[in-house]
């Protein structure tokens, strides 16, 4: 078998296993559940699972697979998300209107799609094999956020319903273990180099993550360890929401106007006991466990107030190397394994950088160039993955990024400091 | 059978009749057709089958029927729409977010309700009847609702959906027909009643419709039709949207905010074409039928343009007594019929009064006093009732509310002149 | 003298004592107190000084005065208020950005203005010095308008400064005197006249208090006073803005979204003791005093809370006819002297009646036609005067309307029950 | 004379300085253009003249004068900016409210603090001569706010009036000139350093220009001069303000809701000729001069349209610290000179770096803590100074910042490249 058809093999493999499983986590959900939307931010599931189909009609299967013809013609409107060269298309806040297609209507679609390709993969090139492997790592990501969306719509319902019975996509630690002291992690910094440097097909990496490039680091530690909800609760108990000269600027506008004071999905009742609302709905907050859900203004807050702060990417890439998952370690599931130190599988891990090129990178031509720099103002970088990442998405270079008020996905946070 | 056994079966009858229309209503609907919400203003299909069903539950079954329990205790804080005495509910715009229960657990929850209410009913004194009675009507009313919602939320789906293949609820006039030069009604005016006086059970009417009273009235003059799209594109041709002098002043700071240029649902194509969505799809623009879904500042700006006025309500009233559906008009569908001058079974008719309180109005004691009277401040009424109005539901006392700015509703216009 | 020279004697001495008399008000204001502007609905009052000046040369001096030359050309675009046939704006919230032209060269403006109007006074036409006199019934609207303006933007700064040193623009009633309990005004109803009927140049009316109608009224009482601030502590005790269900439902929802818990102006101090803002700077609430800047929501929330109702514009009529000031009463000052019954010279008085037209009511042609008719959707209509309203400028059928959540003007209320 | 005598002395001068400075700039206001606020971005000139001088009262009378008593006891909620820690404050957008105190009365509040002041002056502690140093430098921002904010304020007046006569603060370019094509500065790259070291007081620098520190940069060019107006014409001619491939998303979102399509200030007649409002009234678009009030959004797309990129703030220190103010140039005029290559004296540049904490960046304790650091989230940095700079106020390695949609600051930019 030559190179060509062992990434052909390879890319199979792939779509195959993406594919079904996005529709693995649809499964619990009714077609209402599926096409509602709580706010601009999130999307329908039903919307998740047709524009990812969308991402490979539009950009394989029209574009290189000679004689196909759009499963609907009027559904390319529907299911674009930002790609502003394939042409106009649907507001994003009324992407919850869509009551029509079905759900039955685009699974089928997805059907129709994935045959179509399957049958066409053979013949497409190195380059188109390359779309596909975007195409899926694309859709890993829209397999973490259709989570996220659902969570978030399911906890606009007053009935809180629960996605599924397990906690959450994986075991979670033993509710009575005991959270140990900060272990911190010492670098002497220096000249290092951060960043994806290209390889085979094997090792891929969405083009923010390029080039690999030097940078110079100051002697930093992190920890070994994440925050936790103990510590959250600390936080809280202490007046952190109320102390503004633990926050930002624009957190400390933010938590008073959004009278913010805990959180996202926290919740105390009259006894004071704190709840957190999740996939396998409401279940009391677990001290031991990372502390979740919150913005980088919290982040950056809580920092402060435990006399730290947040690493910048590049101290994290450099910290977080030996554990990623890459490296070796097995897939225990379909989800991203957590390793000792928690860099990997269990929250997203705010950074104190913001989301910006790295030198010398290059947005690509056409339409799949407005990927990822296009983002690049007002966000930061998130690091790692969550428990919720699916397995063989995230790596030590991957760059996540969210605005800092946004809290829906399953971020967390892991201190730093200045020396070694 | 002494009168409240005759009572008890007439409420029986309307009861069974209106509770199995509403569901008739909506069996086109999917799951999630009846999940989605597509404005503040409006609420799921689902929504209004599950609120007429609490408003039932709740001051019926709970307050009335000795051992009752309620179908699903967190169920009330989700139905109730705006009564503030029975206590917190869900924030209207949230209505859109109840993917659970689903459709089928609240057709559940209708048949259950429906049990029980029938089984109690012959225990019910004459007042609990007449609150039966007012269920039913409210339910009516939700009727209307329920098809005026959906043509909006489908409206916002690009791909149009219908919700059933035939035009409209009832035929339309031959689309050929030519529109007929207005012939005026005339009334000489002078001191009149208006309003409505109770009678029997049999005789149903909102506490708003009340108390009948004299007013006085100068010589008037009352258009014998609608006005028709014909006329309505005579306007648009003339500048009628573009004319500052032709409106209201708060319709003109309307008209250029949302930058108003035609009916709700119109949209002309590249060729000059009007047409209209409609709860059958997207048709053309039929001269000869009456105009709908436009404001008040609309009807108003029309009006000026045409050297008229907006009947007064209670000009309207005397000009159509004689057309109400009541006066021996035979049933010919589940929608009211339309009279041979289009006062009833047509499009709701905007008049220039606001919705204020007749002399000697009081609100109702409890809960059922929120019905009407708080609503009192900010609308203007309409009157008549249009093609999608139950049968049996209006008649020429019947005051229907909007704000100025509404159209999601079916409104038309008649217009009106001074002198007999 | 013939007829129309003694006219043309009346408009000359009622446009200087008019003209004067605006800029006496405005006397304590520096050019920068005379700028600002505290809300959209507020005007600046070197606008006042301004705008009332535009209407005399847009309407009188460029239409008939041949020869008159605009005093600066650019300015009608900063000076029209809503007239839309007399072209393009300023827009309304921007009218605070006028620190040029200063307040000494506006007063210019007015001293040139007043300059070529009386020269050419004797020229006009009956016709023209009708215009004359709406000019200045016009501007004292807006002598009105600007100490409730100003009182506005003073309440903005922290400062709290004071206007005038006298507690009011006339003398309050004796703090210490004790309110009386009410007697009530009792009418029989039946076919009764309102609105105004046209006499000569000396009974000036605006066009929206005619024609003189009929109008049937129910037999009805009205209080023989104002409701005082004694009595709206009460309210405030017992809860009244905290129970929606003495409240129009907009009006709740106003309540509750603008945390409102007392009429404007008012503050609670630590120790309980409540005080109010006005042109004299903070004040104690006395509770023998009239109420004053309240919404008619909470007016007729009130009235709801004293088991009472808002009167009719046409039953406050009725009532206030007798007191009106127009007959005979000596005017004893610049301000509407108040009669014993409190209709005139206190506040402006909530009815429960929508501003809309009378039967009859035609629209003038021209730009002047835009003076009135084109408000009447959404606002509730006031009646009698208040202590700032200028002598001779109200009458018993005077028609001032706002929108139902206004409360910075002097505005109170008068108790009102069914039955006489 | 010893070393904090000479340091004494140096404060005096530059105190004195910079004081007298603040109130030339404010001489051709009157008291009502120092009095209104554009928009919540911006202040009052008023309210800088008091700001800046509370800021000494506060921080050095009130902390370091023994009997030092406040000027006006209740100023301080009035014209604190954002120092959380320094209480209550008056909300941003009201400052437009303040007529009173009125112009006079902060002029003698300035005098006052100033004698104040510069009698305790020899009692200082070197630590309190630097707060008087760092009050100095904070003023010197007020003096370049105070123009832009009136600029803005006065753009806003449809009247436009100039507050001076000449063109701007400094002699324009002769406008007949050509503009030459691009030079780059090429730089090779490799480990620099860059960020302010701390020397002797006469080398001031705010605390987030420091530490200095290594950084590791790849080889780059940055453009000889500035984007040019004439450049900037070619770009809108080219379509550039309707591409949404040369935007950022968020910058085109912006572009969009703002309907922008040009830089602030700009106008086009109808006869095509472009012409800017500027402090000295509108005047033609000269193409030879730099191009100014723009946002970062416009920025980067002019970057990504001419095929190059913002430099990173690294790169742009690097290449105009030969050219630093400080490098010995002679000052020439109150305000900052240009330079050969126009780094200094003609428009702040945006860069392409987030505006975050350069490594082992630490807060300082108490209210003065809060100057710099809660600022970095969200915001771009700008380098150089324009030509409304102070003199002595800004260097190479001075951060400016905004946000990337602000524009009304005298921003413009400068090109960089990849490779040397």
């Amino acid at each position: 078998m030559n190179a060509v058809q062992h990434d052909c093999e390879f890319i199979r493999a792939l779509f195959v296993r993406v594919r079904t499983f996005t529709e693995e986590l649809a499964r619990p959900l009714t077609d209402a559940d599926a096409t509602i939307q709580s706010m601009a931010d999130a999307s329908p599931a039903k919307w998740h699972l047709a524009h990812t189909t969308w991402f490979f009609e539009t950009f394989i299967l029209r574009a290189h697979a000679p004689g196909y013809r759009l499963h609907q013609p009027s559904w390319p409107y529907l299911f674009n998300s930002y790609y502003e060269a394939e042409g106009n298309r649907l507001a994003r806040p009324a992407r919850g209107m869509l009551s029509r297609p079905t759900l039955a209507e685009i699974l089928d679609y997805r059907q129709a799609v994935n045959a179509a390709l399957l049958e066409a993969l053979p013949t497409f090139s190195p380059q188109v094999l390359m779309l596909v492997q975007l195409g899926c790592h694309h859709e890993q990501q829209h397999q973490e956020l259709l989570l996220t969306d659902i969570l978030h719509a399911f906890s606009c319902n007053p009935l809180e319903p629960a996605l599924w019975s397990h906690d959450e996509p994986q075991t979670p630690d033993d509710p009575g273990e005991e959270t140990p002291p900060i272990d911190w992690i010492s670098s002497p910094g220096g000249l290092v180099d951060i960043g994806h440097a290209p390889s085979g097909a094997s090792k891929f990496a969405f083009d923010c993550e390029g080039p690999r490039h030097k940078t110079y680091l100051e002697p930093f530690r992190v920890a070994d360890r994440l925050v936790t909800n103990g510590e959250w609760l600390e936080f809280i108990a202490d007046g952190g929401y109320r102390d503004p000269r633990l926050w930002l600027s624009d957190g400390w506008t933010w938590v008073q106007r959004e009278a913010i004071e805990a959180p996202l999905y926290w919740r105390q009742s009259d006894n004071g006991q704190w709840t957190r609302f999740t996939l396998a709905g409401r279940r009391p907050v677990e001290p031991s466990q990372p502390v979740t859900h919150i913005s980088l203004y919290e982040a950056d807050a809580f920092a402060s107030w435990a006399g730290a702060r947040l690493p910048t990417e590049a101290e994290w890439e450099i910290s977080a190397a030996p554990f990623s998952p890459e490296r070796g370690q097995a897939a225990t599931g379909p989800f991203t394994a957590k390793d000792a130190r928690g860099f990997f599988g269990r929250v997203w891990q705010w950074t104190g950088s913001a989301y910006r090129p790295y030198p010398g990178f290059r947005i690509a031509d056409g339409a799949i160039g407005e990927y990822n720099g296009k983002f690049m103002s007002g966000q930061f970088v998130l690091r790692g993955a969550s428990h919720a990442t699916p397995c063989g998405h995230s790596r030590a270079t991957y760059r996540n990024f969210f605005y800092p008020h946004h809290r829906w996905q399953f971020t967390g946070l892991r201190l730093a400091r200045d020396g070694a």
